[in-house]
């Protein structure tokens, strides 16, 4: 995941080649200036992928788009903010009642169709409502909507994440872009997190899952907000081979070199989803190195940046290091405690601030100065082993509190 | 756990027979108004007995205590308040110099001292700072020092967590008192809490600790605070016989007659850690019932009252159930989740918000007026078992943060 690796082109979605997309207000939201349904749509059928969120609750969107995938084929993905469609006795019927519509005004099979959706659980969401969106949800379908759809499918988040870039298969430019929303509910295995990749690369169904669950291990997955895992989570990646490489359909290099480019846009949306955590005024990036294993790295940089106190402490700037030990050693991992160093890292300098599990005499004002940045990696070398893992976060504000005091009304 | 069963008196630690206390002021904190340092002296040899935190860091305090009690027994506690003595190179070094200077002043064995720390972790603990403070700590032992002592092993705390209550085991009155100090990093399996109970029961030392370890699994190991869990939590118990019944030995009605006693006074202390959580405005309490087993029942009630969403939803008195269904979807149990109903009950009434996973139409201005009030009962009926768990937690607040954004200066 070399960050230097891949240049960052301006749009999204529609920077690979076929991919049109429209943003509209339907109705959803009670705010009129903002957008509440989005489509992404493939002109030629794509091989696609998705993975969803391991809550047991799951939002109806979320078993219908598994229906349609069964086949690894979509040509669409039509997404609503406002409203998460789960918990309602009618949400599947909801969802196919959509998937209908839309099928019907883009002349495609019903099952060629990504749903998601995000918002409030458990309040009925009218079919009707949707449906009378979809005619121009589809006028408007243009390649130059990259900037609507990102924000049609926002619910707490402040800013658009989005990302396209390039590299090249043997003589080919391959693109992929992605759109992502968080904001809160951000934790272990993904949560009212959606992002949706496409690509002109060609590849096979089963390659393109296998990649997919790849990279969202070490990328989505190791993203946490506020501990909470939503109903709704789904990644979702559109492949239209438009790029005209030769199919991949083995792990040659052109699968690992697509799988780095895609751990790269997903990395980027992830950074982006965690800085933009509600109430979040920092983004937190926890590397754990030279673990003994994989597992212990994600356990130890997961504990961390999911540490309540850790990131009150990082909100006020403060060196803490006490509360990073703690929350390793509270980690479930299987580690000699004593050998751990901890350093901050910002812009503004690094300093070491913990040695062999043992605070060191450090200079506060130059730590002060360090964390005052709002992007600090907190770095943690546990000295026995080989193994990095990354994760990301945000501190814990009153904002936080002020969103999530009464998101309903 | 019936909380009607026993008398609630003023006092605590003093109110067993032959138990004197003090508290005072040695130095550690910077402000002279609080107390630092606490001490519990039994005038008779007590059987005794702890249990520790699990976190893999662990404060020196902690370990010198876990040998010390390897023979049962105990005459006396010592707590200061301002300093965790925990990642220090000296740390084991200064918990045993502090014992032995109060062994000395107390006329005791060293190994006959239960000693806990509670505040910052890695900032060096002078030893000769407490051990200023232990000549006049002895010299104020009295049996009427409940109040100073409770407040000495304050940190964020609020207010005082104490409770006193007497039982008959055959024609003997049996007494137990306790306190407890909060307030944030309550989690799983204990966390910057302490708690030290006092009894006049005679017990034998086994039984005590299988008792002790019995009732912490339903009480301090069912409080969630913030989700960290400290390196410091200890919870201690000493019983001086001087309640002159026949000595408990086995699981007979006597040992279960005390246990029902333990656990009324553990999970008082609990509701009073829970409610006095850093920053909270209200005690949550979740109540799951039916659940196939006792583990997925406690799953269920730690992963809602551990929710972020949750508890601000809570601050906010919105009744926000999907983010209750959504924490149980999360919590790792495995149950059917479509059948679940959610509740709220308050002084101020009862309120069904979700019946067989989905919402029901009820009226937001009586949940409203529910979940105005500082103690509030979440109810979950999983209706596929007879199992039941019972967690406590607090709301999540701006306060909470505020007090955490800059704890150590």
């Amino acid at each position: 995941m070399n960050d230097n690796k891949y240049t960052i082109f301006k749009g999204n979605v529609t920077f690979p080649k076929g991919f049109l997309v429209s943003g509209v207000y339907c109705g959803i939201r009670k705010n009129i200036n903002k957008l509440d349904l989005a489509l992404i749509y493939s002109q030629k059928e794509c091989n696609s992928a998705a993975v969803y969120t391991k809550n047991l609750v799951k939002g109806a969107p979320i078993y219908v788009t598994m229906e349609s995938l069964k086949n690894g084929k979509a040509k669409a993905v039509i997404c609503n903010s406002g409203n998460a469609n789960t918990c309602n006795a009618d949400g599947i019927e909801v969802a196919n009642k959509t998937c209908l519509a839309l099928a019907k005004e883009l002349n495609i099979n019903a099952n060629d169709i990504i749903i998601a959706s995000t918002g409030v659980i458990g309040q009925p969401l009218n079919a009707d409502t949707i449906i009378s969106g979809i005619p121009s949800l589809v006028s408007n379908l243009s390649i130059n909507g990259g900037h609507l759809v990102a924000q049609a499918i926002m619910t707490t988040d402040l800013v658009k994440k989005e990302i396209a870039i390039s590299f090249k298969i043997g003589q080919k430019e391959v693109r992929i872009g992605g759109i992502a929303k968080g904001s809160g509910m951000i934790n272990p295995n993904m949560a009212t997190m959606l992002s949706f990749i496409t690509t002109d690369i060609a590849i096979s169904s089963p390659f393109l899952q296998k990649a997919l669950i790849a990279s969202t291990e070490n990328t989505y997955n190791m993203v946490s907000v506020d501990g909470d895992t939503s109903t709704n989570d789904m990644v979702s990646i559109m492949a239209n081979g438009l790029a005209e490489n030769e199919e991949i359909t083995k792990e040659d290099e052109n699968y690992f070199a697509f799988l780095s480019a895609l751990n790269f846009v997903n990395s980027y949306l992830c950074k982006c989803i965690a800085k933009d955590g509600e109430g979040a005024t920092k983004l937190l990036t926890c590397i754990v190195e030279n673990a003994p294993d994989l597992e212990t790295a994600k356990l130890c940089s997961k504990a961390v940046i999911s540490s309540s106190l850790v990131k009150t402490a990082m909100f006020g700037s403060d060196a803490n290091w006490g509360r990073i030990l703690c929350a390793i050693g509270y980690s479930k991992c299987d580690i000699d405690i004593n050998k751990v160093d901890i350093s901050f890292k910002s812009k503004n300098g690094q300093i070491l601030v913990c040695q062999n599990s043992v605070g060191v005499n450090f200079d506060e004002i130059k730590a002060k100065d360090i964390l005052i940045s709002d992007e600090i990696d907190i770095l943690i070398d546990l000295k026995q082993g080989k193994e990095l893992a990354t994760a990301w976060g945000c501190d814990l504000t009153y904002d936080y509190v002020k969103i999530n005091g009464d998101y309903r009304t």
